[in-house]
């Protein structure tokens, strides 16, 4: 639609083609209003019955709401208007006329349970503080990229469809190919690592993954939007500046550039770019400072995990996002390198906000034979992975990287309450559809 | 590795730490050079027998090819250096040996097949021209991304795991959902076209797709990138300008940031990018241009699918990119609108190159109830699909998009024989793994 004005660029005096849909018909007798909106905003749509043709005012006000309709006329100031101007038209066409009876209400009047909303994406999606959550995730996934960029690294494609899970295990979604048994992949760990190995050095990727966890909680997917770096030459402190940078990048993008979307979501006030480095806090030091905080039944020992109960202590008493670093080795998946002066201290970390874990990283174990140890004690067979072991028997760097999780990553930003806020689609232990 | 200087940014009158791979070790009796290479290129390092430390030479020339060392030492200007400068050697470390038996030779002297390369993609890699299609891979899909946004279109993402196929069949993988059947998405369509549907009006996703087809070609992978655009209040032609617009950007920034890839592909010569518009060719004009070839062992009549003969003599009598639009209704899949004043005629078209299709496009059939007929006509249960049909009846504006293969999109730039070429670790009826 070539002559078609953005609502938001309709200015006093332009003759304008706008269409959308109706969002509102307020009929105040002799006059009346039809509020228009598109993918920019709103525009307030002039009826004075008396003045006008008897067919357009009957078209215009006898169409049900959330419609698509197209008008054609004037615009002129109106202060009184929701965005200070009005059309007058001078034509209205319904271009695809909507059920009077519509499964959730897009004005946002009544609220309507997570299960509908889902269920009728695109309605939920007419309403401005959802289309906000979108158009910020968007903005997330740019930003981060350029910053991936600007550390030098290349962004790459690994295949979701594997022979073998990263971890192998039972959280893996089986998919028949062409009669053999092949998984979905959990992470691109392994592919990002071969390519690390090679000249590319640092690579990106931001893809799918996905885990048959049975889990059903506000905070886990089963498909979800993983945010991968992996780069040769690096290690786990390196790993952690690329973190800290691409997380700052991502705040600082939606403050640039996504005012619009903050007020939609009523954020402008709270929201904070973090302005400080974060916290890396080692494993030790994190399980005193949680047991200081008095919050658990009860006291941690060294080499416990840390339970969810736990992430809140201590986020609560950080206050900001902070890294946890020197985990215990055994918590820690065997392609994750130990510290050279301590086997039972691992590379790993993990970047935390105060409400849950954002990252899993380290610097990777790059030396063959221990590749090989590794697997034998996670209980995984290392033939079955020959095809990732064997590359590091011709010059592999050390190498570190991370998984960064999208949506809790927009979950967090946006202090969203459920990740299915943060996906349009999402899939979970109940819902495969749409 | 934060004090390691890129072979690249060595200045002579330095004193740097480079770390990469041996490229190569020239023992020239009283002298010799270990060719020390990394992501941004090659630097000399020079052993001058007599005169250095017996240890540091011993091991800088005992290594074994590919693998990963460290040197720190002074950068000096050297005219008979491969790259004019050169490094001698305080201090040498071997962080990672080798095997010096190499299933591939990354220098390329030695070609090696697909399958082995495929094998071995971490050495593969290490060519300087398989890293540069993956450097363009990325480039191309930066500047994809950045011109969808000069669009107005917002990045989504969406399922790949789904519950239908967007056209039903066979050509789908069969996962396991905690017991249900789902199927790997073998196209975003359904799902961008109930965004577009919603405030977000313009869409755009770069994702994984899955397809069981049982072809095993030069052009064909089960599983694939795909280039997706959905946009609300658009039709055919907006939709083609947008391809347009999107190819165009890939060469444009191909062009500007990527002559070194170029060069080392050896295409810095001929690589051009397009400086017109592509042509819309009609079906019915094509098959008549084709017909005239006289390439074809039979004639061509209406309603007839294009052979890949007959699209390669169209391309070699258009010779660059084209269109062909309006194609027969019954070719083109139920979603795509027919024209208002001939059903027989769709508004589905198609992007070529003159090797092979890029792109399948159209305006999309926004009515419900002609939505409804083109599921049966095509031998498809409309209630299987009522999470996507259901939401026509809400106001569907109409729309318009199109899928372009991103793998096909890099082969054809670069003229690479094989798609395998085109992605680092491809899945086809034999490969699995890695």
């Amino acid at each position: 639609m070539q002559d078609r004005t953005y609502t938001a660029d309709a200015e006093p005096g332009d003759d304008v083609t706008v269409a959308g849909w109706v969002h509102e018909i307020r009929d105040l007798g002799g006059i009346a209003f039809l509020i228009l909106r598109d993918a920019t905003g709103k525009i307030q749509v002039k009826f004075e019955k008396d003045e006008m043709d008897e067919d357009l005012v009957e078209t215009g006000l006898g169409v049900a709401r959330e419609s698509v309709v197209k008008v054609s006329g004037a615009v002129e100031e109106e202060p009184r208007a929701p965005t200070g101007v009005e059309v007058t038209p001078e034509s209205l066409e319904v271009i695809s006329a909507a059920d009077p009876e519509l499964p959730l209400d897009p004005s946002g009047k009544v609220d309507a349970e997570m299960s509908t909303r889902l269920d009728n994406r695109t309605l939920d999606l007419r309403k401005e503080e959802v289309q906000a959550v979108f158009e910020i995730r968007a903005e997330i996934l740019r930003a981060v990229r350029e910053q991936f960029r600007e550390f030098g690294s290349t962004e790459i494609t690994t295949p979701k469809i594997v022979a073998t899970g990263t971890e192998g295990g039972t959280e893996l979604f089986p998919i028949t190919y062409f009669g053999e048994e092949a998984f979905m992949n959990q992470s691109p760990q392994l592919f990002k690592q071969l390519i690390a190995g090679s000249n590319v050095e640092r690579v990106f990727e931001i893809g799918p993954i996905f885990r048959a966890e049975e889990h059903n909680t506000p905070r886990h997917l089963n498909e979800a939007t993983s945010i991968d770096f992996e780069g040769a030459f690096c290690d786990q402190n390196d790993a952690m500046d690329v973190v800290e940078g691409v997380v700052t990048a991502a705040y600082e993008a939606i403050s640039e550039n996504c005012q619009d979307e903050l007020e939609a979501l009523g954020l402008e006030e709270e929201f904070e770019v973090p302005d400080e480095a974060f916290p890396r806090i080692s494993y030790e030091d994190a399980i005193e400072r949680i047991n200081a905080t008095g919050e658990l039944d009860e006291q941690l020992v060294w080499g416990d995990d840390l339970s969810t109960a736990a992430e809140e202590a201590l986020g609560a008493d950080v206050g900001g996002h902070y890294f946890i670093t020197d985990w215990p080795s055994e918590i820690k998946p065997f392609y994750i390198k130990d510290h050279d002066d301590d086997e039972q201290l691992s590379t790993g970390f993990d970047l935390m906000h105060p409400r849950m874990e954002l990252v899993s990283g380290g610097q990777r174990e790059h030396r063959h034979e221990k590749l090989i140890e590794g697997f034998e004690q996670q209980g995984l067979d290392p033939d079955q992975f020959e095809y990732y072991t064997k590359m590091f028997k011709y010059g592999m760097p050390p190498h570190a990287g991370f998984g960064l999780g999208g949506e809790r990553l927009v979950m967090t930003i946006l202090g969203l309450e459920n990740i299915r806020e943060a996906v349009l689609f999402p899939r979970d232990r109940q819902r495969l559809s749409p």
